[in-house]
Order: C-alpha cells, then sequence, then structure tokens
C-alpha cells in the first residue's frame, strides 16, 4: 500500500497530483514509496540517474511519449499517463473522472501504477511500452489538435465578425450528441464543401491544406 | 411580433425548431409571419420557387452556407443558421444557449430574423452575405472536424487497446481549460513529435498527413 509519495517536477501535472496527494493525506517523505518524476521530458532520464530511491521504493514519470528506460538504472519502476489537458488556473479536481496509461515491466509494477492512479481520482488501464508514442499522439489529435481546430474557427470567426463565444456551446454540442458526425460531409453535399473551398482559398489561404485534409479525413 | 411560423422539413434542425415553436405556443399555420425552410441546401432553390407566402410574410433559410439568392423571388427574406450540431436523438433543449448568424438584407429583415431566433432560444447576431461561406468553413472546422478528431484518435486507442471512453474526459478538459494549449508543441518538445510521426508512419500510415499539418498549424 502507498503511503508516501515524492513528486519531483511543479508543473501543469505536477501541481495538481501534489494538491490531490495532500487532500489524500498521502505527505511528501524522503525516502518514498513512489518518486513520482512530473518534469520535462527531456529532463526525466537526468533527474532519475541523480536519485537514490529508499529499499523497495518505485521511480515512476509522468509523461505519455518517453520510454521506461528513461527511469534507468532503477529497475522498480512504472509510468503512469494523466490521459488530460491540465491548466495552472485549475487545482486537483481536474484530475477527477480522467483515465491514466500505467506502463509496467512486472505485474507488481502494474499494481503500483494502479493503485497509485486510483488514488490520484485516476481510471487506470494498462498500455504497453511499445505501444505508447502511438498512443500519446492518439492522446494529442484529440486534445492539442482541437485547441488548433478551435483557433482556426476563432480566426476565421474574427475574421467575418461572427463572435467566437459561439465556438464554445458548438463544441460542446458535439460531446453532448456523442460526437455525431453532421455538416455537409455528413450528407455528401460536395457543393458546400467546394464553398468552404472557395472562400478559404480567396481570404484565408494559409488554411487551404488543413481544411483539405480535414475533408479527406472525414470522408473516408 | 412573430405569432405564426410554418416550418418546412423534418430534419435534424427542423425537427428541434418545430418542437422549440411548440413549447413556445407558436402555432404552425398557412399563411404565417414566417415560412422557415429547412431542408436539404441543394432543396431550398426548388422549394422556395413553389411557395406563396401571404402578404406580409417573411421567408427564410436554416442553411450556413447557403446564399439569401435561393430563395428567389421572395424579397422579404433572410437566413437564420443555428449555430449547432444537432442529433434527432434529442429535442429542442438543444438549441439553449447556441448561438445563430442572421443574414438579411434590409434592417427589417435583421430584426425579424433576430426576433424568431430569440424565439427558439438562440443568441443571434449578423452576418454578411458574403462572409456566409467562410463563416460556415469556419464552423465545420469547430464541429465537423472535432467528430474526426474524435475518431482519429478512437481509431488509434483501438491499435493500442486503450479505452475510447478516456476520450471524452479529455476533450471536455479542454473546453474547460478554455482551450489553452498544452503538450509537446506548446513546450517546443519536437523530440516527441518525431516520436509520435515515427509511430504513425510505422503503424497508421495513412493518418501521418493528417498528424503533419495538424503540427504545423499548431506550431504557427
Amino acid at each position: 500500500m502507498i503511503e508516501t509519495v515524492k513528486v519531483i517536477g511543479a508543473g501543469r501535472v505536477g501541481s495538481a497530483v501534489t494538491a490531490r496527494l495532500a487532500e489524500r493525506g498521502i505527505e511528501p517523505s524522503d525516502p518514498a514509496d513512489v518518486i513520482l518524476l512530473s518534469v520535462p521530458d527531456a529532463a526525466i532520464r537526468d533527474v532519475s540517474g541523480g536519485l537514490t530511491p529508499g529499499h523497495g521504493s518505485w521511480v515512476a514519470h509522468t509523461s505519455g511519449a518517453t520510454p521506461l528506460s528513461a527511469l534507468d538504472p532503477h529497475e522498480r519502476r512504472f509510468g503512469l499517463h494523466p490521459l488530460h489537458s491540465f491548466t495552472r488556473a485549475r487545482g486537483p479536481e481536474q484530475l477527477d473522472g480522467a483515465y491514466a496509461a500505467v506502463t509496467a515491466e512486472t505485474d507488481e509494477a502494474r499494481e503500483v501504477g494502479f493503485e497509485l492512479a486510483r488514488l490520484l481520482g485516476l481510471r487506470p488501464f494498462a498500455l504497453a511500452e511499445a505501444d505508447r508514442a502511438l498512443y500519446h499522439a492518439g492522446a494529442s489529435f484529440a486534445s492539442n489538435y482541437l485547441v488548433t481546430l478551435y483557433r482556426t474557427a476563432g480566426e476565421i470567426f474574427e475574421a467575418v465578425g461572427a463572435p467566437a463565444e459561439g465556438l464554445r456551446p458548438l463544441i460542446q454540442g458535439v460531446i453532448d450528441n456523442g460526437f455525431e458526425l453532421t455538416g455537409p460531409i455528413s450528407r455528401g453535399d460536395w457543393t458546400t464543401v467546394d464553398r468552404h473551398l472557395e472562400a478559404i482559398r480567396t481570404r484565408k489561404p494559409t488554411l487551404e491544406p488543413l481544411y483539405r485534409v480535414l475533408a479527406e479525413a472525414t470522408a473516408r
């Protein structure tokens, strides 16, 4: 059972995790049952190399795409990636209901990873080491690139004088409707798609490749 | 003041609008103060041409990208496009809080369009005829193409055995965080982007152009 956790890093993820552990009465201590690295991906290897975990301690990181080997030379290790987009503007409640990918090399490591995830309010699932980069790319499509769509739509709305505030209920509606596809492509209405393309080509030409690739992916 | 509305069409939009008007006590009648065409874009011109509106009646359509001239020969006309993604699985509550683009050629037409939008529970804004195609393309980025991102992420999650249910809280988190950009590109972490690309190229090569274009747009 996890009784002590030392979180290294106070970025978006580390701050939310530290606040949640405090809520749960899990004390930071040194040595700790788990040392959780929530540092930039490029720093994981260096920070890990400098650690001297206590006897029986686990070392873990919260990175989505970084291999477990970045935690060398420690062998009692796992990865715990919260599948969420964190902001500093909010606290530990951001963790509630989110999923978490746990990557482990032994059953024991997976059990500890699952326990820590649940302690944080996350819903753990096992993810193979070999699948992590692809998994993380998938997560980027749904989170980072959603921001890109929102910004792109906002840029267009600004150009036509439409209120950007209207995008939020639109996007929320797509979620509430279970991501049902509507709009011209769902109806096979290529006349409207051509109207869009003509308008984009004339007034926002830098967006044409993005529109085209998304239209093609939508039609597949 | 609008007292009677005749809705033509019972698709996703028409059904929600008809149900909302019934809730508001607005009776369908013939002739009506407003005849609202909620039919496929390609059918608007034909249906409009066959109408005989009463004296003083208005004719309108709910299409996003179709020009007002599709309502010829009627001159008392406007466009009212609800900025929302509708499903048949839900009712008039879908309209609540959504915005609506009203396109009109006279002040009087705009006033009637705004009144109808508010009657439906929508928040109207004025949109110029010349801007409609670009506006509608913007709306497609935020709605239809969000569905495409969700499906793409789901396809990847299936390939790695990750739960697709995890995507919903992830996406909801992006909205709740005010569309703040997180992830590798926000950190300038091109090593992770390269890991994503390598994994996609190896295991989901058809997604490579989509990933690349989105990464480029995100970096801008």
